[in-house]
């Protein structure tokens, strides 16, 4: 069966490092996944320079990177405004995706806007974004559980799907924004939403997992039982969470590639370039991330026996 | 529905630690584990002393410990002597677990002892657990793949079961030693297992899953799914992996127990407890620890919005 593999590590990862990671480093790390097979990668937002400083290159990132013939290139925009900015890039991307969250408490902590205000502006949004030769797509963060509010009705999850295809976005994504999301929640509430507004094409819907409390992976064979196709990652598990120092973010790319690659899927990906790309991670960063593969090896390396004693 | 949760870190985890974890700390952690509502804690092996020299005080940490009823105190051996030396303690432990690898190499590096060496010793190391009081169950070592030789063929790993019923042990783990296995190997072999040699009991067959590879709580969820009911997990994630530094090791209870409640299993597991116990870990073992809801908090701990600009 075929998967679809996303990385959003040049997003969601470095926007919550402290250093700003050179623009150079970010269009090198998006050159080399780019040689990886990877379906997209999320590489910019556009969004407050002043809130999210390592994000200020959006463009210069966009305009350096070298495009690859079946790669989308993406980036998140909060507003129209970010849209706009996007559509009047010097090189644009490929697709924008904004975020509105299912909780209205995070969709103001996050975008300071009501859910209200975020609905408004999305049909012009769609249209700048066509206008520009853009697919758009739409993120629904905290689907799995807020933060603030707690547990996410599943009836309002519904509903913002359905207003989502109402609207003509051209792909779904449903985030766990905060690691919250369990197996059992998210086969339940994909399969609900997949049965009542079935995706146009095997990668319309994408699902988002965060490893916040361990339960990434777990989440994705989850996700694929419930019929979804299409996964982001983020390379050597870059990413944290706001409320926890310490924590890990979203689930690891290599990881979810190597677990499978070895279950029999088909992600398209290479992954020995994966886990080579993944080890220059914690150079870029200044310190250790969470990738596992990257540090244990694959399971088919195998070591020597130790010497026995006689 | 109830699952049986054991925690092994006092032997999987400190056997690998460096400096030496003193007796009163281990007994002190096995005290506070005792309360949390685990079925079982194993807390020593009887091993050479030379060879694994944090395991050196088994019969003191046994002896040292208050037990509470309901809670099945374990210790691992090797082989007969080990089983002896249980047996002669001056407290024994309730059960004692033997060990044997599915992959010869790994049971040679491991204990020393072929494949028939080890199965030789069986009938008579029963019969000393028996007559000193303690049930006896057996581990199955790389049962999901072996990093010295690879993928272990499944009709071995149905054959060894097999030998175990016939030799009439009082419960079966089959172990993922080193963080090789994934969901669909895990759900597909387990099941094959559970069907042809059903357990004597709920908890007869046990998973033990390490998260080398980041793959532990998916393989938890498919075990479930293929019938199994107990699981070992290790506090904090204590426990690494030989051949890779900075690679995790044993799954971790807390997270296991958190994931699994939230699913609406029931462990029997006072998560706070737990959760309490294990922020006392790094503080022991001198180093952080892998456990990601000791340091993101359970998914239900809410967060207070941060201030909104006006």
């Amino acid at each position: 069966m075929r998967l679809y593999i996303n990385d959003v590590a040049v997003r969601d990862g470095f926007q919550i490092e402290r250093d700003f990671v050179p623009t150079d480093v970010k269009i090198g790390l998006v050159n080399q996944l780019s040689r990886t097979g990877l379906c997209k990668i999320e590489v910019a937002s556009f969004v407050s320079p002043k809130l999210v400083p390592n994000m200020r290159d959006a463009g210069e990132v966009l305009a350096g990177i070298d495009r690859l013939p079946g790669v989308h290139y993406v980036a998140l925009v909060p507003n129209i405004r970010g849209a706009q900015n996007a559509a009047s890039a010097p090189r644009r991307p490929d697709e924008v995706n904004v975020v509105i969250s299912a909780s209205e408490t995070h969709n103001r902590a996050n975008i300071n806007r009501t859910h209200e205000q975020s609905l408004a502006e999305f049909p012009m949004l769609i249209k700048v974004c066509r206008e520009a030769g853009m697919t758009v797509t739409v993120s629904l963060s905290t689907t799995f559980g807020c933060p603030f509010e707690g547990k996410v009705p599943e009836s309002r999850v519904m509903d913002f799907v359905a207003k989502f295809h109402a609207l003509g976005f051209d792909g779904i994504s449903l985030a766990d924004t905060t690691g919250m999301a369990d197996p059992l929640q998210v086969e339940t509430l994909t399969r609900r939403v997949l049965e009542a507004h079935p995706g146009k094409g095997d990668d319309y819907y994408t699902l988002h997992f965060h490893n916040t409390r361990g339960m990434g992976l777990a989440n994705v064979v989850a996700g694929i039982r419930a019929g979804v196709r299409s996964f982001d990652g983020s390379i050597g598990g870059l990413g944290g969470c706001p409320f926890a120092p310490g924590a890990t973010g979203n689930i690891c790319t290599e990881d979810m590639v190597h677990m499978l690659e070895q279950m029999g899927y088909n992600t398209g990906v290479d992954l020995d370039k994966l886990i080579g790309a993944a080890r220059h991670i914690p150079a870029i960063v200044g310190h250790d991330v969470p990738g596992q593969v990257m540090k244990a090896g694959k399971s088919s390396e195998l070591h020597a026996p130790p010497a026995l004693p006689d």
